[in-house]
């Protein structure tokens, strides 16, 4: 019997089996199943209502929220594409994504109403415009409470939904200039969550704090499979280590996510020590290798199993989990942090190799060098508009990810460097592409090249090197002011650096991987 | 990305991340998962090259062995399609069932050379056969090591598997005279084991003992999700207690799967007391209701997790585990045993409902009796050739058990009867169709029904009611061997009745339920 393959058959299975169970908690609201389900069915009802098509995007513009969480299934339910945006992203970029996915329907946290009045007078399209709050003053569109509540829920009927039609979007940095739509079919967003529970299970005890944003690589698969088990989602706006450890201890937090920075936060903070932190059982480090000194402190200070985990928003996201493989068990603690600390073992439903430059397969000795290929159901359908990157990216039945990686005999993969011009800071892709492109329209720049360099704090930062034009001059100060104005925050170069010429190979292409040695020779390896 | 969801990627999973590891023993044979997959594959080689084609059915009559668990994979390898035959079967039904399926090969364990004989006479087919171990004299067929030795193993290009293609077939004793052929894609087999696995998990450190014949219900979804995590399989012949703690001892055994009677058994076999279980971690009780002081006593016995679950052949086969929810926690022993010996909840991936005869869904209150639906990909595509017995089972998008259950609130199920005129025997299912069909071919019978009654050791066994034809006169001992030449020993009827009339509905239909009562009556309830 053929049933399509939906993450909205969890939120069934949940709202029968756990109905009356707590399922998010966001500040003073909570909502059992039953509720969750209520809501979301009303949000479907009325974006069904309000004209919504199949197929058509509906974007959220919010920090994490209950309504957010609502969107990740009442979206679907209405046979809309889901598209989070990246809070952190400037109006310009906002702009661009919104229009290239030509969105019908925007909701918006109000903490956002300047930014996106900016968008709005940079956008062509005028979508539908949600508040998810109370409506901001001199605007008049619906607030959210009041939209979805005077409205029977919809209808679902799982059974009817094609499998492999577009359910959500996200956006993500890669090695060009524009952000690209990375689509997930009901399918690739399924199956994920059966993959990760397979390997590192939960039940209906659990309870996730959301530390990391859900429109983020590293958060969002767990919408999906915590619901299928009937787990409970705690919100957390946007990540703050003192409203993180409170949290843990007055919800009795389970388990949570976190990128290498947040941990450093945490580990540090002298709040650690006073805060109940017996209900941890899991914590998975993302978005950044984690050295494994780091799994060994948050191991002692958390009192449950860290382990490590590598995903891209185009493998809907999580590929590997540096789980401890039982038979190796009796292996001294160093070297259990160390493989909790690698890039990790793929997951069932994973197929995953390394292979050179033509795509041929390389051993797996720990030694050997390759990019990482994926042959999954969890690998997107394609970038959104855009066949030529597709096609760069998906070839020869398998996904290129751009990352390096050695494999040991084991089965443990661990990352060795991008082959892709990616730099990764505090968890986010930021493409040195699209820095230098900017750097490019800066009239008095000749040239420019931007590369990772080590920072304690984020773990990688941009570093620009540029050549001014003759008879032209410019400043640090400058530089950074104009890519402030276009790029956002975390993606302004830290620091930039004049030289005279930049080394180039014998086709003109910068030689990136030389300019960066100088900054990483002091590190053995790149990644631990 | 499509990727086809088959039980093949989760072998080529296990060479790939535990390919040193034990994958199988079988006596004094162990194999790695690096052997098996060479041997599994020398075996599709061979079958191929011996004229298999694509969809073609082979067939295994053969007790648990390292052989039969390579055909999980190796037929499956080769392009064909795996039908295990249940042994105890008698050589007329065997003859039925490999010319209704179309074989073109039947592996044959020696031990049944005599039975396979005798179905050779019955059989109009004549497949290929192997001997799984030595050839028996006066055959010249191959055997199965020599057979499979002297080839190169063959290419697999698991990417290339049609997810919906018929994978296995297996038949079942249904409500009608002739067993049906069960057909199961390398969809409805892959799905299967992450749902089982995502609610009682398992790791590549599981030793799970193969007490059950793989061709059974209760048996067959284990070659695929122990795999899945990269376990060891040990497998038992059949089913002996003395064999089976030993094995459990030597082998450091984790789990196994008992029906009822093989648990009364373990249980009281002196034998247990002085058997070192400490390696065990999980039983499930399935094949038929077990009293939740089996339960109790077999924790207490076993050290381990004891939980019951419920599947049938067209489900592929697990649809639920009676696991206590996590949210719980805190409830008595008592009905913490209650729980864990009911039918259990629904797995992931399984959509499960109760319905009343126009199929209206009921209240999950605990008391609403009704037919217990499936909406799922574990559902099989229909019945080998019988189209009719397809629709009968599959309509209004549901596939209907048969069973008849209450489920209360919190999602448990609990099987109260069953509608079908079904007979589960130590975990057989019996058609009393087909018992009466046979004892109305006989001359001096004018009428029978074949009903259930209760057994201390079975759980059920057949008893037959009995009017003789007028002038005639037969005795119990005549229907019994007239009964034993045509049906397998755990069908023939426990005792004969003869009665003057059978109690008749208005359409004439023989009342069973009434004839039943008689012998059920001093039980609340005909299951815990």
């Amino acid at each position: 019997m053929f049933v399509p393959l939906t993450p909205l058959s969890f939120k069934q299975r949940a709202v029968r089996l756990y109905g009356s169970k707590p399922c998010s908690v966001d500040g003073e609201r909570r909502f059992t199943y039953t509720d969750f389900d209520l809501r979301t069915r009303r949000l479907a009802a009325r974006l069904r209502a309000a004209g919504l098509q199949p197929g058509e995007r509906v974007a959220y513009l919010a920090y994490n929220s209950e309504e957010l969480l609502e969107g990740y299934y009442g979206v679907l339910e209405a046979g809309g594409v889901l598209l989070p945006l990246n809070v952190r992203l400037t109006p310009h970029e906002l702009a661009y994504i919104l229009d290239d996915a030509g969105v019908s329907f925007v909701l918006v946290d109000p903490d956002f109403v300047s930014i996106y009045e900016s968008i709005d007078r940079l956008m062509n399209l005028r979508p539908t415009v949600i508040w998810l709050g109370a409506t901001p003053e001199a605007r008049d569109e619906p607030a959210y409470e009041q939209w979805i509540g005077a409205i029977d829920p919809a209808e679902v009927d799982v059974a009817a939904i094609d499998e492999n039609a577009l359910a959500e979007l996200f956006y993500t940095s890669g090695t060009t200039a524009r952000p690209k739509g990375v689509m997930l079919t009901h399918r690739s967003l399924y199956l994920p969550a059966l993959n990760v529970l397979t390997t590192f299970p939960a039940d209906d005890s659990e309870v996730q704090l959301h530390t990391i944003p859900l429109f983020h690589v590293n958060g969002w698969g767990v919408p999906q499979l915590l619901t299928a088990v009937g787990g409970s989602h705690v919100m957390m706006r946007k990540f703050d280590p003192v409203a993180a450890l409170q949290l843990i201890q007055q919800e009795h937090v389970t388990r949570f996510y976190a990128v290498p920075t947040m941990m450093t936060i945490l580990l540090n903070h002298p709040r650690i020590h006073e805060t109940d932190l017996s209900s941890m059982r899991f914590i998975k480090i993302g978005g950044a290798p984690a050295p494994a000194e780091m799994i060994s402190r948050a191991e002692a200070a958390f009192g449950c199993r860290v382990i490590a985990g590598y995903g891209l928003s185009e493998t809907s996201p999580v590929i590997t989990l540096a789980v401890p493989k039982a038979s190796l068990a009796g292996e001294d603690d160093e070297t259990r942090y160390r493989r909790q600390a690698s890039t990790g073992l793929p997951l069932v439903g994973v197929e995953l190799d390394i292979v050179d430059d033509r795509g041929n397969p390389l051993p797996w000795d720990g030694s050997s060098e390759g990019e990482i290929v994926v042959r999954s159901n969890v690998v997107m359908e394609g970038y959104w508009n855009d066949s030529d990157a597709t096609q760069r990216a998906m070839w020869d039945g398998w996904f290129h990810t751009g990352d390096v990686a050695t494999i040991d005999p084991e089965g443990y993969v661990l990352i060795v460097d991008r082959k892709k011009d990616i730099i990764i800071s505090g968890g986010e892709n930021i493409s040195s592409v699209e820095i230098e492109k900017t750097l490019y329209e800066c009239p008095q720049v000749l040239e420019s090249a931007v590369i990772a360099v080590p920072d304690e704090q984020w773990g990688e930062v941009p570093l620009a090197l540029v050549t001014v034009r003759p008879g032209a001059s410019v400043t640090s100060e400058e530089l950074a002011s104009f890519c402030r104005d276009r790029l956002a925050s975390f993606k302004v170069p830290k620091a930039f650096e004049f030289v005279d010429e930049l080394p180039k190979g014998g086709t003109g292409k910068i030689l990136k991987a030389r300019l960066r040695e100088h900054y990483w020779q002091s590190m053995a390896k790149r990644v631990n």
